[in-house]
This record gives C-alpha cells, sequence and structure tokens, in this order.
C-alpha cells in the first residue's frame, strides 16, 4: 500500500489531509443532508425507524495492505456495513468513516480508500455524512452503517418451519479468495477464475438490491459475513428450527471454487471447495427463509427449515460453524 | 491498564468477550430501541432530524493507558461525541462503540471501557445501539454518535456582530492536567487542585444541560474540543465576524489553572495559564454567541462579536491557534 509519489500525512498535517478527503466526497444531496461534513456534526432528513450497524477493519487483524490497495478496502469497509443494514430489510442512508493511520502513511492511501468508500456508498445509495481522523501505529478503518426502516425489521428470529432457505450472491469465494493468498498467489498474475475469487475477498460487492427485493416477503434476513454454517446457524438458534441444506445446491456453488482447491494442490478439492461454501464469510451473500412459493427473481433456493433441534445439517449430519473469531488465533 | 486478575480476550475468545461486554449495557427502552444490539443492526425510532459525528481514540495518540483507566476512558470516548451532537443544538439518542484491542489484553478493560461509556451514555440520556470488536496493534475506541433535531440546527457560521460570546463549562484545565501527567505527576497522589485538572483530562463532564439550555436562541454554537482560540476562530471564520475576549473573564478562567503552573515550575504561572485558557481542547466547554440580553443561566461571558476580520483578539491582539492536530508531531 505504498504510493512514492505522495506527500505523507506529517507531511500534509491534519487539517491538510482533511482537506484533500472531504474533497474526494461527492456534494451531499441537500434535501436528504441539509449540514454535511464540516460542523461539529452532520444533520440529514430520515424517514421511518433509523437502523444502525459498526464494522471496524485493523491492519494485520482484518486485511494485509499487500493484498488490498486503498481503493479496494474503501469498498469492503462500506460493503460489509451496508450488507447489514440490508440484512434488516432496511434501505441504506448514511455511512460514517473513522480513519487512523501512521503519519508516515502517503495521503493517497487515504484518499484511495475515500474514494473507494464514497464509490461503494454511491452504488447502494447511501450520503457520506462524515467522520473522524486520528494517527495510530496501523491503518484503521472504523464505520458505521445508518438505514432506514419503514416497514417491519426482518430478524433473524422469524425463520419457519417450512421456509424455503434462499441465497442472493456468493459463498465460499471470498475465503478462497483469501486461501490464494495466503498461498502466494499474486492478484494481478493470477488466471482470471482464481482472480475472480481474490477479487470477491478485496473486494466484495453484496447484491443490495437482491436483499430490497426479499425485505417485504422474508421471514429472517441475515449477510453471510461469517459463513453459511455460522450464520444460518444464528438463524435457526434464533428461531428455533433445523435448516436442512440441499447437497445439490452446495455442490452448484462450490463448482466454481474446484479451480481454486486444484491449484492449491489439494487431494479433495470437491470436499475443500464445498469446504468454502460451507464456511466461508466474507462475500456478504445474502441468507433469507421465505415461503417456497415467494422465492423472488435474483435468488437461489438451497435449504429448508423443519421444525427441529435449531442446528444446520447438510445430509442429516450436523455442519459445523468454524469461522474466523478475534483473540483465537484461527482463520 | 492492567488486571491480572481478569482472562485475557485471547483466552475468553470473540465470542465469550462479546458476551461479556453485553452485559454491561442497560437494557434499551423497547419503545424508543425496538431493536437493540444482537441482530444484524439496531433499530431505533428517532424525531425530528438526525444529527451525526464521530470520534476514534487511539492509545498512544489519544491516550496512554498509564494515564486512563477503563472506565474514565470509556467516559472520554462518549463525551466527546455528546459533545459534538450538542454543540448542534441537538438532543442525544445513540451512540455506537467499536472497540479494537490486542488479544493479550484482560477483558476487565474491555468492560471497564463499556462501563464509562454506558454511564456517560445515560448521564446525557443515549441509547448504546451496538457497535464492533476487533483484533489489533493497541486499544481502539471508536464512537459514533447519533442526534435528534427538532428545531433548527445551531452552525458555526451563525454569529453575528454584537453578540455575546458565552461559555459552559472550563477552559484549559485538560491541557493543565496533561501537562502535569507530562511532567510525571501522578493522578492518586496529587494535591486536590491539581487532581481535579488531571480528572477533566482523563474523564471530562461535558456540561450538556448548559448545551441544551441555549440551543433554542444561540446564534453559533461550539464545543472546544481543540481550545478557545482554535474553535472560536472556527466560529469567527464560518460567521465573517472578529472575536474579541475578555481579559477579566479570562483571567478568572485561569486562576483555578494559576498552582499547576507553579507546580510545573513555569517562570510566569499566569502567563502559562492563560495560555491554557486560549488554546488547550479536551475540556469539551461549549462555546455560544446570543444576543447580549439572552445570557442564560449557567453560561458566563468572556467577549463579544464585532463586524471586522474574522478573527480571535485579546486587547486588541490576534490570538494564534495552536491546538493539537494529528500527524504533526506536535502537543
Amino acid at each position: 500500500m505504498n504510493s512514492l509519489a505522495s506527500p505523507t500525512l506529517e507531511a500534509l498535517g491534519e487539517d491538510g489531509v482533511l482537506a484533500r478527503i472531504l474533497t474526494r466526497l461527492p456534494a451531499p444531496d441537500p434535501a436528504r443532508v441539509p449540514v454535511g461534513p464540516g460542523d461539529d456534526a452532520a444533520v440529514s432528513r430520515i424517514e421511518g425507524r433509523l437502523v444502525t450497524t459498526a464494522d471496524m477493519l485493523v491492519e494485520g487483524e482484518d486485511f494485509l495492505p499487500a493484498w488490498c490497495d486503498p481503493v479496494r478496502l474503501g469498498v469492503k469497509a462500506a460493503a460489509q456495513n451496508l450488507a447489514d443494514v440490508h440484512a434488516m430489510g432496511a434501505a441504506p442512508h448514511g455511512l460514517v468513516i473513522s480513519l487512523g493511520a501512521p503519519g508516515t502513511t502517503p495521503v493517497d492511501v487515504l484518499t484511495g480508500i475515500m474514494d473507494g468508500f464514497a464509490a461503494e456508498a454511491r452504488r447502494a445509495g447511501a450520503s457520506v455524512l462524515g467522520g473522524d481522523l486520528s494517527g495510530g501505529p496501523c491503518l484503521i478503518v472504523s464505520v458505521t452503517a445508518l438505514g432506514t426502516l419503514t416497514g417491519p425489521a426482518v430478524l433473524r428470529s422469524g425463520a419457519r418451519p417450512g421456509d424455503a432457505v434462499v441465497l442472493a450472491g456468493t459463498l465460499g469465494r471470498a475465503a478462497a479468495g483469501l486461501d490464494l493468498l495466503l498461498a502466494g498467489c499474486a492478484p494481478e498474475g493470477a488466471p482470471a477464475d482464481l482472480a475472480a475469487l481474490i477479487e470477491v475477498q478485496r473486494a466484495p460487492r453484496p447484491d443490495y438490491a437482491a436483499a430490497a427485493a426479499i425485505a417485504g416477503s422474508a421471514h429472517a434476513l441475515i449477510d453471510a459475513s461469517d459463513g453459511l454454517a455460522g450464520d444460518l446457524g444464528r438463524v435457526a438458534r434464533a428461531s428455533g428450527v433445523a435448516a436442512a441444506l440441499d447437497r445439490d445446491a452446495l455442490t452448484a456453488l462450490a463448482a466454481p471454487l474446484v479451480p481454486a482447491a486444484r491449484a492449491l494442490g489439494d487431494p479433495d478439492p470437491a470436499a475443500r471447495a464445498l469446504h468454502w461454501v460451507l464456511t466461508g464469510g466474507e462475500d456478504h451473500g445474502f441468507i433469507a427463509t421465505v415461503d417456497p412459493g415467494r422465492i423472488p427473481v435474483g435468488w437461489t433456493r438451497i435449504g429448508t427449515c423443519r421444525a427441529g433441534d435449531s442446528g444446520v445439517s447438510l445430509d442429516g449430519e450436523p455442519v459445523a460453524d468454524t469461522a474466523f473469531r478475534h483473540f483465537t488465533g484461527d482463520r
């Protein structure tokens, strides 16, 4: 994440850095945001109830700069928060971003992050409402996303026996991309099918329109940031239902991942690909449960909810949740 | 910031840490927050327009753990954000907090931060709406504060010639407290008058009620997080007025700081105390401009706005803004 031609943060000073960052933001729509960034706080108009969520990305912990250029990092920081807003059945309203970085950081790193962040906000229809800038020992991107809800919230706890389990977006691609990066696969030189997986890890692009299309009919909705087993498991536990996955549907989702497993020399590429689909997070695919007769365009059925023991199963066997958790040292 | 009896974050794992943190939060009022922390996002009801601001505290940059126990750090993180909400003339609504910390951190550090954070939120009447937890090389406390505005926003740009410049709260105490800490003055063993200054640095307690009392009549309002010269200078520039400070008022504000300047061996304690009042931030006192006949209870007049050159002056001389800025290496 180097940009040798660009002055550093310490060369520009806080006010100089802020001035450069603010120029990367589109002017907010004054009807929606009567006071934009620059005063003590921004003022915006919302209709309905307010939806609030936050996610922080820390260098070395949630990303490695060598794998993630600034623009993609900004996309990812916006996308993972906007996905949570949509996972409540809400419409995106605004984003707030706090950046921390060492003084030796080239300012292009921060303006690149803002470019990606603003572009993804625009794709989702969200305004950038401001933020903060601090020093720090590493790059920190801390985001709060705000949404609005005029109908009922779609919670994790609403799944019912008989519901279809449906997916919009992909599963396992970001996890396969991460394993390729960990194995030393360079994003730029990789074959197109592998590069596509790495791209999902670096800059996920959730299908916001699909989430919006199901908000009125879904009984439960979640974004699979921690993987299918983990996040569908949360829905099943919160709803008191069992979720039985469909092997054919998962095999179809795993098929594009088999070349990556092969490239990694895995002796059982199909099994590795299925493992990514079941446990890999960070694609930010959306998982919903819905009446089987009301599956919207853009959604794929991947299983069925049944009365039962609140677990996730495949061919009658429980599926373990082995998603990444902070502090435990596992990935 | 050590707590040897407490298990570390890596011993508990992310889910165990989250479970401990969530128990420190008061259950939100279901009429105001129908969906609290725990789903993909929180849902809350607001009346009026939405006010949004953010501030991030990074260990080693914005605080040193040796000076700031976890509870006070939580108070400070909430207070500096809630002050910005009030500085728009808004009522506080909710807070979102993202925490980053190394896995070796005792969990009591994070639960202590949450205790202070929740207590200050309660004092201001704000709900804690959720947040995020990540690893990191140091302690990171990143906060977004939300408020609601039913009347007009009180901007920095509304000051008028003839307005009284008024203050609620204190100026320079946090800066004096910081200089005492930098000189090695231990918070616990210090004489009461010095300890009181250190306390303002460690855990500022802005006068939210005073800010609310002036919201309907103030022409301009700001929280003096970067000091009187810097923040009143922003008001003067945004409003196109000159702000003339009153020496007697500043001398009265400086008087409680003179013992600290003496304790530091300053050859001119009165001048040092006045310097803290003019340039020290982080007390989060509120500065407003208002019709001289409409100064509310709890506010002290410290100057006058005049038509003129957009600067801050004392006895006709310009006052320089030497507030701390990130990345420049100065304090």
